[in-house]
């Protein structure tokens, strides 16, 4: 290690006040020498420049060449949601560098917009303010002719990553049972979770709330399918808040517009959606642009984790906040943020 | 105790499948005679000839006249959310009668309804979907410049009865911190029950969410008064959800108007809400109409209850489930739904 | 009411020291006069006139002569777990007196010697303990021939009173399920609890650890009859934590000594227990002298609890923190501590 | 990988039927091709040829020859609590090989034993069990003069690893609030499990209850020095759970002998104990002979977390149950289960 860590910073196209509160940056300051640091992008003949004394990196993309030209560095850290592209895995596992994603600091403020989304919809939050502004509201039980309650009520996840390990504490108090689906994990791993694991087709069948939580993987793109959105039951609400990647979005759309189930959906494949899009006309959908994963303070977390994980790392420490990248994954995780830039 | 109990049950202004689901009624039935037992009010000549050998009364008033004339008489039930006003209480206690309130019934679905308007409107989803049907929505962060999240924050709640103990464990799990202010409980009660007691100006300038839970009383008529409104943080919400009767509603209305801090209202002064209200155009305010406490399966809550707790009393035990009256509180509590009818 | 609350404060066979902290005594000044308020028993001539003005009467059995006498009395507290003896509670109902007793107070510390003694029966603590003194014991896997864990164990309570609901959320962190026997509870209020209503032999012959943790009454003297007790499993351990009236205990001890199952006891039918009593050889229990509540800093939180209440009552307010006694069971629950004096 | 998993099941010194279910074994079984699986060593001709072949190994050191004689090799699975010796981890890692340890299968048993430990100490239940059997027991309040209560109590940990993960949540009801000292752990990581950072020196000089569940390092040993353990509360109990090799052993008998603070251990430095140790004699200690963590139910749970990371292995994913060896900490944990054999 060199005497002191070198931090190349180059976090576009986050921004740095988006990600590091003030003590954040105080404390990363202190953690080594950051080198850049900026909100627009490195250039790159400096940022190779950087990488030959760099501890680490922090990063959106790699976007810096080859592993070799960096030869102390430790640590890779994506401040987006995924792991870079165009990075040499097999290296990185060779020579011990971590390569850390910032998707666990979207626990939270997602997991809490997922609870928010389902209340509203279960309990025509969103509709009935529409309805105050418009005149046009019923009260009392005649307003509560279609609303149910999460309490007690069947409940399926799609998928157990970050979002659902955040979600599960906040459905506890609710006394709720919930089913999971993630091909990724263990029966054995899941029931000592708390939760219960399940087929695709019992969960849609039996759960009154099902939430979709899987990350996007080349392996699961429209997993949701007509097929199996079909058999979700008529009294159900599905909330969409990882990707749409993971659903046949049209067929979301048009049952949803047929009143076959109710939809909360955040996430859409093309971002922003089109302003003729049908469902930004449904009466059994809430609907939101994206906003489950970029609270103001939420966003925080991002550069707390981080500066907690590089001090770790420049201690010779394992990192145990960002999710670290595991070679029996890495490569079937799907990038992308969905809105097109 | 005569042969066989009899149960005077006249619910109306609710409806019989309103509040018992047939399992529920099949059991009442099991506990003893049911004598009317319809949706419209029983004729008050019949009522009080039932009176004469009734073991219990389930009503939502009290217009049967003298105890003294219901000589088996052990209960009085309300399926409403308050006690009988013209109910002689002194000879109840006496006579070792319990009344009986439905209020711990609405529990569960106000505080699910109160942390989903707390939801809607930190995260503005009902104002989220608005714009995404008015196509007028932001995306990604631009969407989330004025939002907030629940997790960490301060609490405050103002009474600590049914509603609150509801509410308190679905906060847990957003590890925030509970200030109460209720002048019916004492200090020891309340920390052991894992808040803090607190004035009620300090609430409210330290609270980034405030729940008005309390129910009305001849003590609280307006007790968030202007002056008191005017100390909330201009950062916070205040989500009002037991009765308007314990706001300045007018300054309410005009302090969200102006900007000063945001609102989540189910409950108004006066139910219809006026259609040109003012607050039915305030940008920061999610509204409601009384919405919270009348959730088709919450309803069968009350029957469940009334049940269990006649069955016990039947069994000359005392009742568990719904809110006995008692005598240091039962003549300052007020009654009445808000709603004209 | 008087110009200034008067409390008769005469907590013999209790301690003054013992059950208020210096800051809860000085509460207790701040709250009304205090009359009395010695350990010794106040000589009845001097009781009987202080009666006359009376506010509340604190106290460990009535012997205070008519209530006709003390026209100011709104409350009568008891130190001990039990409510008084000889007491007029019809006059009490009549005129809204409060008759509290300090049993919540023993909640938490009996809950917690009952989770110890649990845990010492399944993991052999104590005879693990005197084994290390006396150089016979067994390592690791050779020591554990015989333990097992709480975890997922079914369990059972028998009765769900103070002691049950401070214990429950003891044991929700190792997984467990809870049947629960209580005649006196219905099963709506059982389940909401988060505990599964059971007949008693289905209980002793299900559960792994059985709690008796029932109040003594005049329906329940050797409830855990000797043909009930073979009932048990014979891979269980038997906790008796509330009273050995609950129990045939001379079956008991035949069938810990003949091996049937495994027992923690901390009470007995005569205590002190008589020197050659068979149960103190036998090598399956775990023997306690009637110390589950009597904890020095656990003894304060009777005091504590008395004066909150008393703040409450001579404000006006309900008491919240003792067990208020209820026309229905006041005659059922016996007195009496077990230890001859 | 090759047409079927073949798992090189060479336990010992654990027998099979003792980390094994029959359950878990016929799931072992479906996984794949078992070579060996008996209880006596493997012969190292025999385990040389058949890690030629191995996609896995389970075993409890590595003594099987150099790494490139695995070509399959995509595990190495140890059975005790440790991480083996004599392994190139710089293969492993450039291989992609996981390296995993039994230990999180130690978290509930150790953690249960250690809240039974701590109860039995401040309680006195080993005590008070003895003083029953030899007639010498002190009942009601004269038998608690120096008991405590885990309620409301400050604790200390001294480790944050998978025992303290698992004890924790069942101290979460007792209200108490814990400090944790842990080198390895970062203070943002600590506060989001809900426990406080701490210096050592202050940990022990505010907890009343000090739990050492620290695994032992090559940079721990005797960490809890005479000098530190001088600054221990008067009043606590220090629970030894982890390794004796993390406390200057000498000290800590001394000063419980010498009534300076009481203890509850577990492990001790050379085990079994000698018969003359004086710790043996302690009044103030509670003494088990290292049967924390060898519970026949608890060793079952290495079983069943082997066989479901072998079935994730198998299937191309990550395991999730086991502890994967990561490298910036293999070198520095120390193996050895001090227990002379």
């Amino acid at each position: 290690m060199p005497d002191k860590a070198k931090v190349l910073l180059d976090p576009h196209f986050r921004k740095m006040t988006e990600i590091f509160s003030a003590a954040d940056l105080e404390r990363l300051h202190d953690t080594g020498e950051v080198v850049w640091g900026r909100d627009d992008p490195m250039p790159p003949e400096e940022a190779r420049r950087a990488l030959a004394e760099a501890t680490a990196v922090v990063c959106s993309q790699w976007r810096y060449g080859p592993l070799p030209d960096a030869p102390d560095l430790r640590a890779v850290v994506s401040v987006s949601g995924a792991f870079p592209n165009d990075l040499d895995y097999q290296a990185c596992w060779a020579r011990g560098i971590r390569v850390l994603s910032a998707a666990p600091a979207f626990g939270r403020q997602v997991a809490e917009m997922a609870l928010g989304l389902a209340l509203a919809s279960c309990r025509e939050i969103a509709a009935g303010d529409a309805a105050m502004r418009s005149g046009e509201e019923q009260w009392l039980h005649a307003g509560n002719a279609n609303t149910f309650m999460l309490y007690d009520a069947p409940v399926g996840f799609i998928g157990f990553g970050a979002l659902a390990r955040s979600l599960r504490p906040l459905l506890v108090p609710f006394d709720v049972r919930i089913k999971v689906y993630d091909p990724w994990l263990g029966d054995g791993f899941l029931r000592r979770q708390g939760v219960e694991p399940s087929s695709l087709p019992e969960l849609l069948e039996t759960s009154r709330f099902v939430f979709v939580l899987a990350a996007p993987s080349s392996e699961n793109q429209a997993l949701l399918s007509r097929e199996l959105l079909e058999r979700v039951r008529p009294d159900a609400v599905v909330v969409l808040v990882s990707r749409a990647h993971v659903v046949d979005f049209d067929a979301l759309t048009e049952l949803v517009l047929a009143g076959r189930f109710r939809a909360a959906v955040d996430v859409f494949p093309d971002e922003p959606l089109a302003p003729d899009h049908p469902i930004r006309g449904a009466r059994g959908a809430v609907l939101s642009a994206h906003r489950a994963g970029s609270v103001r303070e939420g966003m925080w977390d991002i550069g707390q984790m981080v500066v907690d994980d590089l001090e770790a790392i420049v201690a010779g420490l394992p990192p145990r906040r960002l999710l670290a990248a595991e070679p029996e994954l890495v490569g079937r995780v799907v990038s992308g943020h969905g809105l097109k830039r």
